[in-house]
C-alpha cells in the first residue's frame, strides 16, 4: 500500500464514523506518520481503536480545541473532548511562538484522547529551532517500584534537538519497559517476550503478553523508571488540572475508548539561552563522538531511515489488520 | 559525630584552603544536607575532592556568582568559576520569582564546578511551592547506548514536587545505572557490584568496580537510559552554552579538579497551570495509590527518614574518610 492509499483509508474510516473533516485529516496525517517511520504500534493498527472511541460516544469527532493562555509562558489547549492530533495543529505553533518571546514556555492540551506517539509532536517544535519536551500518561498498565498492581500509564518521554540541515535528534520512550502497543500485538502474535517486560494478576514475573494484560507492565530500568513513570503521571495530570491514568480509567466507565486526559509539552529557544550562534555545533560535537568515535546509532536513526524507505517502496499491512479496518470502516 | 561538628570540620578545611566566608560556608552546608540524609556518595566523602579542585587553581574559591537575564523566562547565572552551591543561594530565588511571573522559567550554571547532588535544589524550589527539574553533565563516565568508551557524565536528573505539610516528593537519579561516587566507594571497600553496572577497558561487562573506573559505567535500563543521558547532556552543555563532558575532561587537563561545566535548572508554578486550587490534592490522590494500594514507598523516603534519625543521633565518619579529611585540612 503507498502512504497515500493509507491515508485515504485512515481518513474515509474516521470520517465515515464521526470526525469532521479537519478532525479526520490531523489523526490520519497523525497515523500514517507512524506508519511512514514504521511504528507500527502507533500506526493504522490503532485506527480500529480510534474508532471504537468515536462510537463510544466518549471522543468528539467534530471537536474545536480552544486556546487559553494562563501565564506569559503558559498555554492551556482545551480538547473539546477530541483526538490530540488537531490539537497540535493548533497548539504547536502557539507554543513555538511563545518560547520565542520568553525563551521558555509550556502547552497543556486537557480534556483530550491521546492515542498517538509523542515524537512527532517534538519533531515539529525541534524542526522550528526549539528543544521540546512532550509527557503523557494514559490508563493504569504500569505497576510502581516494589509494586504489583497496574498504576501509571505506560507514560512516554518525548525530547527532541534541533540539527543543521538534516532532521531532529528525536525520541519517544516509554517510562515502561515496552510500550503498550508491542505488548498487544505481541499478544496478537502469540509471541513470548523477555523477562522485565512484566507480571501476571498475582505479581509473578512473566515472558507471556496475554498473562502482562491482565497483569501489570513493569517500568524500565527498575524504580528509576518507575520514577520517571510516577514524574510523567503528576506532570500530565495534577500540574496541568488533568486526570491520572487511574482516574482516566474510572473515566472510561469500561466503554473501551482511548485514555482521556492530558499532555504536556514544552519548548525552549536556544536562541534566547546562552550560545545562540555555537549550540547547534555544540551538539553535533556530541553527536560525532557517538557516531564516529562510537561507531554506534543515534536515537532515532531507524525511524528516519525507514522513513526514506517507505516514501519509494510504500508499507505493508497484515491481512489481519487490513481485515480489522474494513470491518468498521462504516458506521454500523 | 553531630551535623554540627561535620559541618564545622568541612567549613574550616575548605576556609584553610582558598575559599572564601560565603564560597566555603554554602559548599559546606550542601556536604552536610548530603552527611545529613546519609548520601554518602556526595557528603564528607568529597570533601578532598573539593580541597584538591581548589589546590589546583581551577576552581575559584573566592566565586562571585553573577546573574543576567537572557529572555522572560531564562536567567543565567556566570558562576565564576565557583562551585555550584553558592550559585543556589543566589540563582534559586531568582528562578522561582521568573516561575511566578512567566508560569515557567529556566536557570542556566554556566562556568561553575558542580560535585553536589540535585536534590538540594530542587527540593528547595518544590519547598517554594515549584514542580522543578534540574539536569547536571560531569566527566566522561558513561558509554553510549551500543558503545563500549566513556563518554556522558552519570548525567543526574532531579525532580521536585511539593506536597502540602510534608516534604516534597523529590528524586535525583544518575542516568548512569550507578552513581560515580557509590561506584567509588565500592572501589575503595574492595566490593564487587551487580552486573549491568559497567564495562572494562575492553568493553567487556564486569562486576569489578576498578575494572569499571578504568572502562565505562553504563546506563540504567540499556537504550532508553543512554538516550536520557544524551538528553542531559545537551541540556547542560550546548543548550546553555557549556562544556560537554568530554570537553570538561580536556578543560581539566589531568589536573583532576572538579567537572567545569553547566547545570540547567526548570521551575514551572503549578499555580499557573490549569488547576491552582486542586493541584496539591491531585497529587496526592497519586501518592496515596502508591502507599496504601500498593504498600510501597515514594522516592526519597529514606533520605528523608534519614534525616530525622541523624538529626537526634548524629552521623557515624568511616576512619578512612576522617584521616583523609585530616590530611587536607591545612594547605599545604
Amino acid at each position: 500500500m503507498t502512504l497515500a492509499e493509507a491515508r485515504d483509508l485512515a481518513f474515509r474510516a474516521l470520517r465515515n464514523n464521526g470526525c469532521d473533516d479537519d478532525n479526520a485529516a490531523a489523526v490520519a496525517d497523525n497515523m500514517i506518520e507512524a506508519e511512514r517511520d514504521i511504528c507500527a504500534a502507533h500506526g493504522l493498527f490503532r485506527l480500529p481503536w480510534y474508532v471504537s472511541s468515536l462510537r463510544s460516544g466518549k471522543v468528539n469527532g467534530r471537536a474545536t480545541p480552544r486556546l487559553e493562555q494562563l501565564a506569559p509562558g503558559v498555554t492551556r489547549l482545551h480538547g473539546d473532548r477530541g483526538f490530540a492530533p488537531l490539537g497540535h495543529r493548533i497548539g504547536l505553533p502557539v507554543l513555538a511562538q511563545s518560547a520565542r518571546e520568553n525563551g521558555i514556555a509550556a502547552l497543556a492540551y486537557v480534556d483530550m484522547y491521546h492515542v498517538g506517539a509523542l515524537w512527532p509532536e517534538v519533531e515539529w517544535l525541534a524542526q522550528e529551532g526549539m528543544v521540546a519536551f512532550a509527557f503523557t500518561a494514559s490508563f493504569p498498565y504500569v505497576a510502581p517500584a516494589g509494586g504489583t498492581k497496574p498504576l501509571y500509564g505506560t507514560n512516554p518521554v518525548g525530547f527532541g534537538w534541533p540539527r543543521p540541515g538534516q532532521p531532529p535528534l528525536v525520541f519517544d520512550q516509554a517510562s515502561a519497559a515496552m510500550a503498550r502497543g508491542d505488548v498487544m500485538i505481541a499478544a496478537r502474535e502469540h509471541r513470548q517476550l523477555s523477562e522485565g517486560i512484566g507480571i501476571d494478576r498475582e505479581g509473578r514475573p512473566t515472558t507471556d503478553p496475554d498473562a502482562i494484560l491482565e497483569g501489570a507492565q513493569l517500568a524500565f530500568g527498575g524504580y528509576k523508571g518507575a520514577a520517571l513513570a510516577m514524574m510523567v503521571e503528576l506532570l500530565a495530570g495534577p500540574l496541568i488540572g488533568d486526570l491520572l491514568s487511574f482516574e482516566a480509567q474510572q473515566d472510561d466507565a469500561g466503554k473501551g475508548a482511548a485514555p482521556h486526559g492530558g499532555e504536556l509539552i514544552l519548548a525552549l529557544d536556544p536562541r534566547r539561552f546562552g550560545d545562540p550562534d555555537g549550540y547547534l555545533e555544540r551538539g553535533e560535537r556530541l553527536f560525532a563522538a557517538i557516531l564516529e568515535q562510537q561507531g554506534t546509532r543515534l536515537p532515532g536513526a531507524r525511524r528516519l531511515a525507514n522513513r526514506e524507505r517507505t516514501a519509494k517502496g510504500g508499507i505493508v499491512v497484515p491481512k489481519i489488520l487490513y481485515d480489522s479496518i474494513l470491518a468498521v470502516m462504516e458506521r454500523p
